[in-house]
């Protein structure tokens, strides 16, 4: 054999011979067995309170419904935790289901079952399956990286139609298992675990955990910057500023900015102007402004419609491109709003102004997992080009959809006001997303309880509502909350029939509670 | 407002609190930009060689050949780089296609639909699918992040079954995106970024890459084992061993070891008296056992039938507890063999002697991603519990898999012993799996050029195949192998009727390249 002086083993041998630097004073290490004391610490210090202990509680009370169902107080659970719309009744898109249905099936779309087929499918319905199954060998293979060529193409169009404005190249699109895979991977190259380990990223108070956890299992500094209840939830700059400053003076880099819009779990959307100072921010700042757009289908007021970053960005004249003086990458995602398919786990996320040797980065991490789901990648394309005017299939797409959206605006509605009605309770009126983020006045005697058994009192409130009413809410301190406010959030997904009940089980919990601690 | 002494920041204030420690000398840092200097380096770091460099010129020679046909002297790219056994012509099973299109179309299970969906689908596939559709509120909804509790159910039955010994708990079983999902949790839970930069896991040289790169993003050290090419890509104890006290001596703390069964990329199995030797390996040495047996279902040796790790530990004595000796994390996937739905991305891993503290991390990091793809969740339950005999469905899903099973067979004989009559090829039969691992004698002219050009040569040897034949295949460097040796890995995944063009391509390529270089 030919005796080489280098390495074979490309790419992994960095290491062996690169990364390890094991001094002069290494011992043979001792052997122990995985235990939660000698874990990942960054595992353990990461939380994700959508799925927290108020959640546990309640899988524990739905197990004690089942098999006793007269021993709680309440017939059911109804968890408005979290934005999951088809877990309480909303409906999927019929066409949208419709195509998935087919692509899965390839006998269906086959020329000796053409004829059955036509009688439970419309000739659109059909065809569009076609287009997608014939743009892949198979919808069992894996495809790009980035996704199928095709929905990268529609996730374009609908970009450049959207926003009306440049064009956007389907080589700068990424589809993934939801919107979450894509902050994973954003965060995960922008990070610098164990080069410089004061890495930041702004993320706004209160925020969605997905953010502190990323940033938490990436080792990176979760920069607060606290939006303004008083005005609406509003951002400010003179906030962002000097949080940013504050950040830089304490040696935290930061990296990048995290914009939820329309805001999640506060409802709020941003103004046009307000957008123009955050993009303009980023340039100064060399900030990558992370854009989580993923509500932008969901939005109650008629006078604020959904603006997207990039948008903004392309009228105040950056452009996608190497060296740009922006970086944005946006993010969509097929679970939420009138579609609300979270268990299908697709959308995408969108690069601007990101160099192409830090995208082949990206790339290489999207390989290491293959590729995202297929039936996902489809529902995706089904979003970005629903039927339209002149369809076959357009007439039942608009009213399934019309009717959704208006139940979800009722919905919102009726949640904030009657949240806002109870004593202490403030409850601004969403402007879009899928929650309410009250603020509670809890009472003092009650906040030195639960610091004495050293909980949030919010989540002990919360703890309090599930035992009463069957209702599962999320304890603001799992967002963040300026320190001695209190809130939680809760969906308003519960279905239309469902909602008045949950409302009055609710309001007699509250004031009971209230009385108590008076 | 009530001023209280602590953050109300739960879980991610430990973030600003304890993990941050600026020391004295902070100074404010400046604003930088994303870019590939001030990337995080272990993503840098990574390789992924089954998509690595050879894979990116295929995909430029499809460009020019979908630009002008006769460009090349090949008429298409044939990928055997990756077991992607749909994207080249394997057909999938027709009862599992059905179930999945069903359940994602709630209207074509309704009664107001059977007569005409009847006309489609057996009676036992309908039923089928109306359990799934029954056991979560929507296939668009979130599930249980570990996965649909009925699917979880019937891979337990499957486990049982299959090893004839002990039970299995469903709260032990992770539903996934594929099988990588599964490794990348495990080794974040295992790795200790930061704290411990010495962590490392064993695997096996040749090893599928997404070991090498999970390792290298976790920030842990590949402790790379040598399968033995001369007894059948053995595993040998000795070898294991003294692997381990290297590393254990220069301070790495090795945490576990990862076995491949059947072997990707060597085709090898093991047998159950090595199997015992390496569970009492890892009982001794505290190591994780990380069982990657995706292949099971893919053995072609019929004196060699699939043995699990978790039958061997259980007749070994070990039990599913708290504290136990053995710790054991089995993976499967839908992607492999004759189910071949790598684009679909399910799979699951199971816990074995796992503590339940760790487990719930664990837990904690499938939330962060909320499930699995609920598609690819049936498609797993459909995987382990497929048709029996009696079944309506039985004689077609028998007929489908047994095909597509002996074609299988039959090219990987063919194109191993093609392969190893080729003058300097040595390729031995394959055991099970999907792929063929050649080593080929590179002439010494050949190797000092491609030295000179910096690049392994058995890099430059796949381009020059890919080039002369349209074949793409990875070089043995992405894998790993012993200095001075050189391999490719290919799949003899070609359909049938194009194994022999392929073959003769290569033949012709590579004897003319030993001429050359004779």
């Amino acid at each position: 054999m030919v005796g080489l002086p280098k390495a074979h083993l490309a790419g992994f041998s960095t290491l062996f011979f690169l990364s390890r630097a094991f001094g002069t004073s290494a011992a043979r290490t001792a052997a122990e067995r995985l235990h939660i004391g000698n874990m990942n610490s960054k595992v353990l210090g990461a939380s994700y309170a959508v799925r927290g202990p108020v959640l546990d509680r309640a899988l524990e009370l739905q197990n004690e419904l089942s098999a006793n169902p007269d021993s709680l107080p309440f017939e059911e659970i109804v968890q408005c935790n979290i934005g999951n719309p088809q877990s309480l009744g909303q409906l999927p898109l019929s066409f949208h289901r419709q195509v998935i249905s087919l692509v899965m099936c390839p006998e269906m779309l086959s020329e000796a079952n053409m004829e059955t087929t036509s009688k439970l499918f419309n000739a659109d319905t059909i065809a569009r399956a076609k287009r997608y199954a014939a743009s892949v060998p198979s919808m069992g293979a894996y495809t790009h990286s980035q996704g199928i060529h095709l929905v990268r193409e529609e996730v374009k169009e609908f970009i450049e139609a959207r926003d009306g404005v440049g064009s956007v190249d389907p080589e700068q699109i990424f589809l993934t298992n939801g919107a979450s895979e894509g902050v994973r991977i954003t965060m995960q190259c922008m990070m610098r675990q164990g080069d410089n380990d004061n890495d930041g990223v702004l993320v706004p108070i209160p925020q969605y955990p997905l953010y502190s956890a990323s940033c938490a299992l990436m080792n990176g500094a979760l920069v607060p910057y606290y939006l303004s209840e008083e005005a609406g939830w509003g951002l400010e700059l003179a906030e962002l500023q000097s949080q940013l400053d504050a950040a830089r003076d304490k040696g935290i880099a930061v990296r990048g900015l995290v914009v939820i819009n329309p805001g999640n779990p506060t409802g709020n959307t941003l103004s046009y102007e307000n957008m123009k100072d955050i993009v303009e921010f980023c340039v100064e700042n060399q900030l990558v402004l992370m854009a989580d757009e993923v509500y932008q289908e969901n939005i109650w007021r008629p006078d604020r419609p959904f603006i997207s970053f990039r948008k903004v960005a392309v009228e105040l004249g950056y452009r996608d491109e190497q060296g740009s003086d922006l970086q944005l990458i946006s993010f969509h995602s097929v679970s939420k709003g009138f579609i609300g398919e979270c268990g299908i786990r697709g959308g995408y996320f969108e690069l601007f102004g990101i160099d192409d040797d830090v995208k082949a980065q990206m790339y290489k991490l999207a390989s290491i997992s293959l590729c995202s789901n297929t039936p996902g990648q489809v529902m995706t394309g089904l979003m970005v080009k629903p039927p339209v005017d002149g369809d076959e299939s357009f007439p039942q797409y608009r009213d399934e959809r019309a009717s959704t959206l208006a139940s979800l605006k009722r919905r919102a509605d009726k949640v904030a006001s009657a949240l806002d009605s109870l004593p202490g309770v403030h409850c601004r009126p969403s402007d879009g997303a899928l929650y309410a983020f009250p603020r509670i006045d809890l009472p003092d005697k009650f906040v030195k309880e639960a610091e004495k058994d050293g909980m949030p009192a919010d989540e002990v409130y919360c703890l309090k509502l599930l035992s009463a009413t069957g209702v599962v809410v999320v304890p603001g301190s799992g967002f963040g909350q300026v320190d001695g406010t209190w809130h939680f959030r809760t969906t308003f997904l519960p279905p239309e029939e469902k909602v008045d009940g949950v409302m009055e089980r609710i309001t007699k919990f509250h004031n009971a509670f209230m009385e108590e601690y008076a």
